[in-house]
């Protein structure tokens, strides 16, 4: 039924980078479905600019022309017929169709694709301050009621299993919040040898150092190590850090750490313990109470389906005073104070889209981390296939606890780089001529793939595809 | 040829609050155009969890089921009929569609009003981190080249004549960027009589304490006042302050302040300025060099047409290095260094949704900004008609040089308000029965609206409608 194009075809002189590779084909139902969508928006533009009492015969007309052209695109869906009539938004911006005609591996993507509950909350309430129709006294996104926003906070820090939870344009800027909070100059923060760049961004932007763990065997920081490390930063500055700040699973391998170890040592010592969850809130259950986390914080576009920036801040009622401290601030001439709003959040945070985003996945994100261990599972299954390739390694602990993955395939598709006339880059066409898409473009040795939210058939299709290249180019495969 | 239902037929049991009343009625094909989107939005699904050999029986059944049901709401639009069939997004969201069936005269909503192409990028690019499908090295937002985020950040610049620019989740965060790289404990920085909260909490966060200089006559903030209020902070805490940070228009009233002759004071004394354009940035021309701004700092979702958080923080090759230094930050143990990170950006901000829908925008909003004495003469349109009703008075400088305009009706609407039994939402019920959203329900003494972005006819229907309403009450009307 369906005519598939190349992608030539569909889109003269694109840039294979893109997302889509010439000897791909693509489905123009995908092309004309993005075309339905973006008409149906043209037809609610004769609407915003019509008045309350109804169209205009100018308008009216403008909009049967466009139910005309509407009609025309659901014929093609329906027929899979006709030829791409839009491909650029605003003259400059390429549809972006990596989700609907790739599988997408990349490794920061996978969990931040929206449902399409979000993408209809997006829909709705993309506009700027979208959120603030019924804004009211005490004037704070975290107490609006409708949408149902205030709710969502409680079912957030309930999810977490913390007293108190806030969204934040990111979970970098959860970060920052709680060092800037902590963290006077000069004061250390103990992080993992193995922490995101903002961590340190967050740790410096506060004034403080970073003091990294060592990484135990097998690349795992672990609670001992973090009691060792306390302990030398005591002896060399003569003063305890202010944070301990670890990720559960890292961004480097997606190892797990030892979270709850962790906890308990830095308590022991007093010190507040930051929960990086970037790579869990929202794919994994995380009960911030049994870890003992302080600051529970997760990153919406990594995890939670949602838009950039977003993300959340947890923490308890011991913190929340003062990691989410309201204004002191005076007017010195008029004497203004804005009571109610804090500090760190600088007042509201996320007053639109990226907000109703996350509030629209979240059904779907709780449901989801419930099946984490049928996501893990599909990881290995894959690496399974992947070693079968034989010069294949995993460098993340293995068998897989998360489904980001570094691999190190040098010794398999690396060899064949060496000598072939497109080096490592003919690995990313094999992938992209078969709807593979998100490794890393030209990289055959170290490097990262992430197979979250892939159903059954597509991680099947996907471990078929690695051992179809393995076996066009003769590499060997384990018995 | 529209059916028109009462929003009661159309959501029964429906909140008023919620952006729409009972008495207005609503147009079916709004409701029906939403539908359509949902249901491509189904479709689309379909292919995402699809393999890219193509669908299967049972997904292709699933389409042609969606097609049926697609068909039917593009004949509903046609014909201005059907019911709806839709009306909770993920069980919890209204459909908002304040802006399709209501003339939105929200003081803070008006110029952050998405684009058609917007819409069509969000629709594209809402999925987490969209923005990084070619991130190549260096790693870091403002340099990717596809989508063209590199040359959006150039024009941005230039757009604002400026040396340098990044997008940032908010104006706030741009003045939390600024304060964080230039106040240090204790230090002051100079604000307006009527600085926005953001700016109080910018300056909090940084641990700095504001000094606002007070208002001249006619509510604005002058050069000369703020060059006493300098010597003043001199005198009292024997320290110059570290930065002067003045809004060009207001959030209070949106009068004009003399920010070009505060910029030339403030260096004198050589301390920067931080031109706070959160309601000029995205509406009307700014020259940031022409004013002498070290700092330009706009907001996305408030005047660049984009979803929230977003904004835009420009500044020249000589404190570039400074708000936008890079880390210095070494791993102890790894010895690992994020060199091209930016401390204060945390390193990349925007990296999906909200940037994309700002870059869908920007040719419009260029475009717009020279159109921006039109919107001026449209809002001073609108108040001329509302000074007819006696008791009326215009809060804000008169006439007005903003769209955005404080309004006093304590002599006008408020005598009804005194005696009627829905009290102040007496006037909301009238607005909105007339499809007039964005007041503040209830408030009938001093309240604000924004004209900006409305049509000829849809100011003349305000103006008209506000005249209609003081003629049903019976109010004095100036010959």
């Amino acid at each position: 039924m369906a005519t598939r194009l190349t992608a030539d075809q569909l889109y003269p002189g694109s840039n294979p980078g893109l997302g889509f590779h010439k000897e791909k084909n693509m489905d123009i139902r995908v092309q004309k479905t993005y075309e339905g969508l973006f008409t149906l928006e043209d037809i609610r533009e004769i609407f915003r600019q019509s008045l309350p009492s109804g169209l205009d015969p100018g308008e009216e007309q403008a909009l049967q022309s466009r139910i005309s052209t509407l009609k025309q695109i659901v014929s093609d869906i329906e027929h899979a017929a006709g030829t791409p009539a839009i491909t650029k938004i605003a003259g400059t911006l390429d549809i972006r169709c990596r989700e609907e005609d790739f599988i997408n591996i990349h490794p920061i993507q996978a969990a931040g694709r929206l449902t399409p509950e979000a993408r209809k909350a997006l829909i709705s309430y993309g506009d700027g301050y979208s959120t603030c129709d019924t804004c009211r006294k005490p004037f704070r996104l975290d107490k609006i009621s409708k949408p149902p926003i205030a709710e969502f906070h409680e079912e957030l820090a309930k999810f977490l299993n913390m007293d108190q939870a806030r969204v934040v344009p990111g979970a970098r800027r959860g970060f920052q919040a709680v060092n800037a909070t902590l963290v006077e100059k000069g004061d250390s923060v103990i992080v993992s040898a193995l922490a995101h760049y903002t961590e340190f961004l967050a740790v410096e932007g506060a004034g403080g150092v970073v003091k990294e763990v060592p990484l135990s065997k097998g690349n795992i920081v672990t609670g001992d190590a973090t009691a060792e490390k306390i302990e030398e930063v005591k002896r060399e500055i003569g003063r305890l850090p202010k944070l301990v700040m670890i990720d559960h699973f890292d961004y480097q391998f997606a190892n797990e750490h030892e979270v709850a170890a962790v906890a308990k040592v830095a308590h022991q010592y007093d010190i507040p313990f930051l929960y990086n969850g970037a790579y869990t809130v929202g794919v994994q259950p995380v009960d911030g109470k049994k870890i003992g986390a302080d600051f529970v914080i997760g990153s919406g576009h990594k995890s939670m389906a949602s838009v950039a920036p977003s993300g959340v801040l947890a923490t308890t009622d011991e913190w929340a005073p003062k990691v989410l401290r309201t204004t002191q601030m005076l007017g010195d001439v008029t004497k203004r104070k804005f009571g109610i709003k804090e500090v760190e959040m600088l007042g509201c945070t996320l007053m639109g889209g990226t907000l109703l985003s996350m509030m629209a996945s979240f059904p779907a994100v709780k449901e989801r981390t419930l099946r984490w261990e049928e996501e893990v599972e599909k990881s290995n299954f894959f690496m399974e296939r992947l070693l079968q390739i034989e010069g294949s390694r995993i460098l993340s602990e293995y068998p897989r606890k998360h489904t980001l993955t570094k691999v190190d395939t040098t010794g398999s598709f690396d060899t064949v780089a060496k000598t072939h006339k497109r080096r490592g880059f003919y690995f990313s066409d094999e992938l992209s001529s078969r709807g593979i898409a998100g490794e890393f473009a030209g990289a055959t040795r170290t490097w990262k793939l992430n197979t979250y939210g892939l159903t059954w058939n597509q991680v099947r299709y996907l471990a078929d595809a690695f051992i179809e290249i393995a076996e066009k180019y003769q590499l060997n495969m384990k018995k």
